[in-house]
């Protein structure tokens, strides 16, 4: 790959602006500006239609947008009828500005006034490109010519909406900002609002477009900041961003941007935009819930908003895309799993102030995403952590630690061999299967106990391999009876070092369940359980499918 | 959304460290390592089988990676066969070093010293876990007893490499570095250094894992410089990072922390890895390409690393994951391709140092992309540039400028309607449809030429709406001629405003394509084309295709 072909193609600010870094977060959520009507519904390869789009349009009213890019009136019937529409039947609520793209020029601007007629609060957004590789390819024009496209078309938007009677709010956008000079981009903009000389009651907007990603975003920060501390009118100003994601890096222009004094970000849901897409502005509001920082939009309903906008753009949200995605949560590896439920139990002991499961960044729950389903899942990668977690959550059973360390190898090698994820039905299935097996090669038909000076007597009908027999032997307990009983009867090797039970369910007829752990001469352990309402019971069953198991 | 229920949960160093950013690009490759197989196979819902994780080597070293992590041998029978399979079929290339993951107990590091023998050069990788968090809630230990398990698995990893006779390179991980207190994490790692006393033909390496993503990526860079400026034995220790994803930043982690000092990344192709995955070594490593630095990996068989990739892991690659996405070279809209189409012919004029096309960062070739599939795409956002692109590269056609844009607004209103994409067959038929219409209402069918003093006399038979006529008339050429004999005929009203000509094939019997373009008392244009070897021929075909079309 011959990487001499390249050079880096973005330009620094003349003075070093890197104030922004002695910030660490972003403190307040910025004027949010969706763009997926226009520039994420331009990157379609099959653009939206007119029900799609309004659809759309409300889903984002209803995360709380309060300014959407709504289309380019002027170049397709498809968006000038999307625009009258939602003016038409009212769909535009009264905290909501449209925002309208447009180019400098006068049939195209009168064009544009027609579509946004009688919409109560619009933005009118005019650019043009000023990038170095596009004066020289693509216009063929000087910087000086360049700025005198973006100053007459900022004098006729101005002209034309004051002969329309209008009060439109103005946007610029020097287009390829990223390609160009940062003191020529100042120039121009500087330029534009000299013509404008926005007032404290209608701002102006200047969007700082990365059209194409061509630096790191420190750099892009650094220019920002140039823009925000060098721009005329600044109080009078609002300081827009617009992050494209080309080197993957969409998310820290946006955010990095907002701490060198950006005011607002124009970005769509789940980054759609043309190539590599847009900033996510999920990914950026949800960063801020995070860091406990309110984001003013409303991602609640995650799962609906994804489903919603998957059908309207016909795009898929990747699995791993930040706080959507569907494996974000997941834990498959066995370590994660044991400290996600642990987490979760010093969670629910604790009741801290604060949030701070491990490898959970954000609770699933505030996305209306689920546990069970969604964190902890179990392959060959997982173990006694992410086990034992399931079958407590989600059957109430509360394995003994080393039982659980048995569960979980049992769950992993089946999940090996099958190469494919267990659901947790399947798990319980499983444990069933392993740890209840009162039928083969032992089993206990009928157990009689009577009370003696020193504890029990048991009398058992028990067989082996079909091999009947009766015995009696006592203990201190019933369990310990019927144990001695089978040692007894078979002569089994083994000792119980662990017995633990609690009850099923809450009701007084509930059922209980018992474990079992027997140890073998060499060491071993062998674990068995047993279900029944009788507590007794139970836990003959669970020593008689220890036994099975040694 | 209760925002209230979380804060930040990560620790900025005890002084600044932001000398990071006085640099504004990564100036070499780091050492990459990938883990592929470990960390991004431990995420996939289905783990990859023993012959996709060969096949998955053997493409990793195909790329060009030299440390590659293969897995955790003592964890599952799976990882351990794999690597036997790999020393025992001497699959791993000389220059290649395979690094395995262990805890540190005893047991383990036995099982991974036996996963590992015989090969050449390998890395054993041993981390426990650091952050507050984990402390608190997991392990319920304090920092003090937390850094004994760390020198205590060092001291074990050494002492047991010494007695098996190996020369293994060591490296440790303060797992969950970004939510451990800076300070605190460099006390670990020298204590775990002080325990290894690295030297410079053996250097160890210190990985600083965002296990996971707290804080903005400059945050990271600081802790990163932090621990640059302070640990110990420095010029021996490799500074490695290994980012997750939980914030959309793990690029941004990655790179800044190479500013910030690190020596290597671990990440994984495409971002693959638990949850939102790890950082994506394609889009870091073609960040560096795009900037005209050298990424030491080939990623010229893009596609086919795709479809592997994909094949191994059951993964779908986002349309829009940088450099690897379906779309990310695509541009729809019509101000894009105009752009581009322009840039691409200055590119091929001015055979230029550099590649500065408009919105394409990096030449879709370069990655083994197709321009005509990849990047002009036509659909209703498009315009006359995309249009014309395709008709030019791929059909030869070189229109008039007004007839592009006459084509532009034809195909963009088919896609709109049809709300579909055309493709370039699509595009060339209905361009033939609508301007190459010969036969009605307006036929031409003989014509015969005289030379006359001014010019040129033509004697015509046509039709008009099926009614035959026979005229002649004169002209200073033949095509004036016809036209004026077609007035007198059926009192056309038209100026030929446009004639343009050229030769479709190279041949010297190639045919010809003439373009007309006619104007209207109203000033409307109209368009025709014609076809033919001869080029009166194809020139009176335009011409009627034109009236046909006013």
């Amino acid at each position: 790959m011959n990487y001499h072909k390249y050079k880096r193609q973005y330009f620094l600010p003349p003075v070093k602006c890197m104030d922004w870094a002695e910030k660490d977060y972003v403190e307040k959520a910025p004027v949010w500006c969706s763009v997926d009507l226009r520039d994420g519904n331009q990157a379609l390869v099959i653009p939206m239609n007119l029900q799609q789009k309004i659809e759309f349009f409300k889903l984002l009213t209803k995360i709380g947008f309060k300014e959407i890019e709504v289309g380019f009136p002027a170049a397709s019937e498809t968006e000038y009828t999307f625009i009258r529409t939602l003016i038409e039947e009212k769909l535009i609520p009264d905290d909501v500005t449209i925002q309208v793209l447009t180019q400098a020029r006068e049939h195209i601007i009168k064009k544009t006034f027609e579509a946004v007629k009688g919409a109560k609060n619009v933005i009118i957004h005019v650019y043009n490109s000023t990038s170095l590789a596009q004066r020289e390819q693509v216009f063929k024009k000087s910087k000086d010519e360049i700025l005198k496209i973006a100053v007459k078309g900022a004098q006729l938007l101005k002209d034309l909406t004051e002969q329309a009677g209008e009060n439109y709010r103005f946007e610029y956008s020097p287009e390829s900002f990223t390609g160009t000079e940062p003191e020529y981009a100042l120039e121009v903009c500087n330029a534009v609002l000299d013509v404008w000389k926005p007032q404290s009651d209608r701002k102006a907007i200047i969007n700082l477009p990365v059209t194409v990603q061509h630096s790191m975003p420190h750099v892009y920060a650094s220019q920002v900041e140039y823009i925000c501390k060098n721009i005329k009118y600044r109080e009078n100003v609002v300081i827009s961003l617009h992050p494209h994601n080309d080197r993957g890096c969409g998310v820290a222009d946006a955010e990095m941007g907002l701490l060198a004094g950006a005011d607002r970000i124009e970005g769509t849901l789940f980054g759609n935009g043309e190539r590599t897409g847009n900033a996510d502005i999920v990914t950026i509001a949800l960063n801020m819930y995070a860091q406990g920082v309110c984001p003013e939009l409303d991602f609640s309903e995650m799962t609906e908003i994804c489903e919603k906008y998957e059908g309207f753009t016909g795009m898929k949200i990747n699995e791993r895309s930040p706080y959507s995605g569907e494996l974000v949560f997941a834990a498959f590896s066995g370590s994660h799993q044991d400290a996600i439920a642990k987490g979760m139990h010093w969670q629910e002991e604790k009741q801290p102030e604060h949030w701070t499961v491990p490898y959970l960044p954000i609770d699933p729950s505030d996305l209306g995403r689920n546990y069970d389903a969604d964190v902890i899942r179990i392959n060959s990668q997982s173990g006694k952590g992410g086990v034992g977690y399931i079958l407590e959550t989600k059957f109430g059973l509360n394995l003994p630690p080393k039982m659980r360390e048995a569960m979980g190898y049992t769950a992993k090698a089946v999940s090996d061999h099958r190469q494919k994820e267990l659901l947790p039905e399947e798990i319980f299935e499983l444990f069933k299967k392993t740890f209840e097996n009162t039928s083969s090669p032992l089993t206990v038909e009928e157990t009689h106990f009577e009370k003696s000076e020193n504890g029990v007597v048991a009398e058992i009908k028990s067989s082996f391999n079909q091999k009947p027999i009766s015995v009696k032997a006592s203990g201190n307990g019933s369990l310990n009876a019927v144990s001695n009983a089978l040692k007894k009867a078979y002569g089994f090797q083994y000792e119980v070092v662990t017995y633990q039970e609690h009850a099923l369910e809450k009701s007084s007829h509930a059922r209980a369940i018992a474990y079992v752990g027997i140890q073998k001469p060499d060491g071993a352990l062998a674990w068995g359980a047993g279900v029944h309402e009788d507590i007794i019971h139970a836990s003959i069953d669970a020593l008689v499918a220890a036994i099975n198991n040694r």
